[in-house]
């Protein structure tokens, strides 16, 4: 399997990483040998070899700063225009669509998934943007290229949420869905429920590095709602604007707010839901009596009610460097299992 | 796809009404057409149809007795020595065989496992017995025959335990996996802990269905155990005898035992464990941060600790007619996306 790898940044060293450890086994117990012909960065320089790129090299260069540092050999071509030159020009199986999300343009990831499309490569990301935008439109023109794109590290890192609702529960009618999609609100909601006020539990997840410098995309519930967005194409084939879903993040939730709930036997968390009806992303008091309310950290879960199978519900890390490279291992060993 | 059910008990039965419901979707969205084509039961009588059964009929004649009720129409065949015959002369793609579980003999459910695969047929099996005993030997001869056999319903109903183990986390080394498995003593542990004592809340599942006049299977710890067999195959290749894990049931448990976890914020679950190394099943104090400790009532559970993605924990049902239909369901709608 051949392989262009567009961004090489936490994700795509993460996913090199486990690639590097998983080569071996990979190779004798599913004959898979994945081999990274070519890569693009923003501004870090490109590479392509037919031959396959070496990972640890790769991988240290990129650590002394740029791609330049990539040993010379013959047949090595660094000459792109783009990453959308490369993605055309390179003969490959599938492309990696690894750049950071944005989801006001959800660029340049859908210009670089379309071009894998139309040059009849699978596509696996996970880059948010485009799922949460641009899905049935990608969806149609993969189904008529016949290629796949597949997005498990989009939500929940390899915690596999999309596997499960879309394929392990593909017999079953979906009711409605409620996750825990943000481990960093999920954080500080318990240590708010283990003593802490706002200003404080937000502190210590920024000093843990679970919540960034300007912490609103987390606080306020949008990196929640685009989860949302992403469920509702995943499971209902949905397309609908962020701006029109029903977000509220947990910056109004009290140190009272939290005491009172627990008084009383419950216990806050955001919760997304997602149902054939829309979605939403809120703060909600959860009995202890819910799979949800004892998910806790910067733990994730989703909670799936379906006609035949009643409550499935998935609980593990939703981030983290290797837990996201699995994610896209997972979908490449799907890819595999169907060629 | 053209099937043939060997058994139409319980299981083969919600099977049945769970393809009728599904019918039209499974047309629609996923482009599969399931057929029965034969039906062998025990001691209710054997047909045929190339043409293809008629499910609320087949259901109908069942309920009334026996299969001698199905109408008569030209091109019916109901002659069959033994269900290994039909097996044998029957045109189809897939043996579903949902004869009750006999863990002492795995027969006749291995023989007719065998004959589907010596007719290369693919399996899908609700019966433990074949997988706990014979894993090693059956999923040789399928891989020669270049067929498959799949058996999500064998633990935990149609919450994909199996594939999740199997498929989605394909690219993680599995250290252990931790299981409630068992629904019947996970409820009475509950009333336990609820203030019921053990009797009264044996007597309690009994009268609700959960466990059988003869409760020991359940409560000595060896219906846990075979799963547990079933595990060892599935997620590591494991060939092991029922009678070299170690097990233990509920019956030992005390009201006082329970109480006194309760103090101490803790609480017991009947644990599967499965590793590398061989199983067990045992009663276990759980701290109330484990993912399993919350898992209530005739739930199931089983979480997987892996190299890269820690912590996965599966919740959901793990018995019912429609509940077993359904991993039927799931494991055709496998075998039917890889076709």
């Amino acid at each position: 399997m051949k392989i262009i790898l567009i961004g090489l940044g936490t994700v795509g060293q993460g996913f090199l990483e486990v690639l590097q450890k998983k080569a071996d086994i990979l190779k004798t117990e599913q004959n898979l040998m994945p081999q990274i012909v070519a890569v693009a960065t923003g501004s870090r320089g490109f590479l392509a070899d037919p031959d396959g790129l070496d990972i640890p090299q790769l991988l240290e260069s990129i650590k002394k700063g740029n791609l330049s540092h990539y040993p010379q050999k013959d047949g090595l071509d660094r000459n792109f225009a783009d990453a959308i030159d490369l993605i055309r020009r390179v003969d490959a199986d599938l492309v990696l669509e690894l750049t950071p999300t944005n989801l006001q343009t959800a660029e340049p990831a859908t210009s670089h998934i379309q071009a894998a499309i139309d040059s009849k490569k699978h596509v696996i990301t996970a880059n948010k943007g485009p799922i949460a935008k641009h899905y049935q439109k990608l969806m149609q023109a993969a189904k008529n290229a016949k290629v796949e794109i597949r997005f498990e590290a989009t939500v929940m890192a390899g915690t596999p949420c999309i596997a499960l609702g879309r394929e392990l529960l593909a017999g079953c009618e979906i009711k409605e869905a409620r996750g825990i999609v943000n481990g960093t609100t999920n954080y500080i909601l318990s240590q708010m429920e283990n003593g802490l006020d706002y200003a404080a539990a937000l502190k210590q997840a920024q000093d843990l590095g679970y919540a960034e410098t300007d912490p609103s995309a987390d606080v306020e519930g949008w990196d929640a709602a685009a989860k949302v967005l992403i469920f509702l194409a995943a499971f209902f084939g949905k397309e609908i604007p962020l701006d029109s879903l029903d977000v509220t993040g947990i910056t109004g939730i009290s140190a009272e707010d939290i005491h009172e709930a627990k008084t009383a036997g419950e216990r806050y968390k955001l919760i997304a839901t997602i149902s054939p009806k829309g979605g939403s992303v809120k703060p909600m008091r959860l009995p202890m009596d819910d799979p949800l309310a004892h998910v806790g950290g910067a733990t994730n879960a989703i909670s799936f009610k379906t006609d035949l199978m009643g409550e499935t519900t998935l609980i593990g890390k939703g981030a983290g460097k290797h837990e996201t490279g699995f994610a896209i291992l997972a979908d490449l060993l799907a890819l595999h299992r169907k060629a």
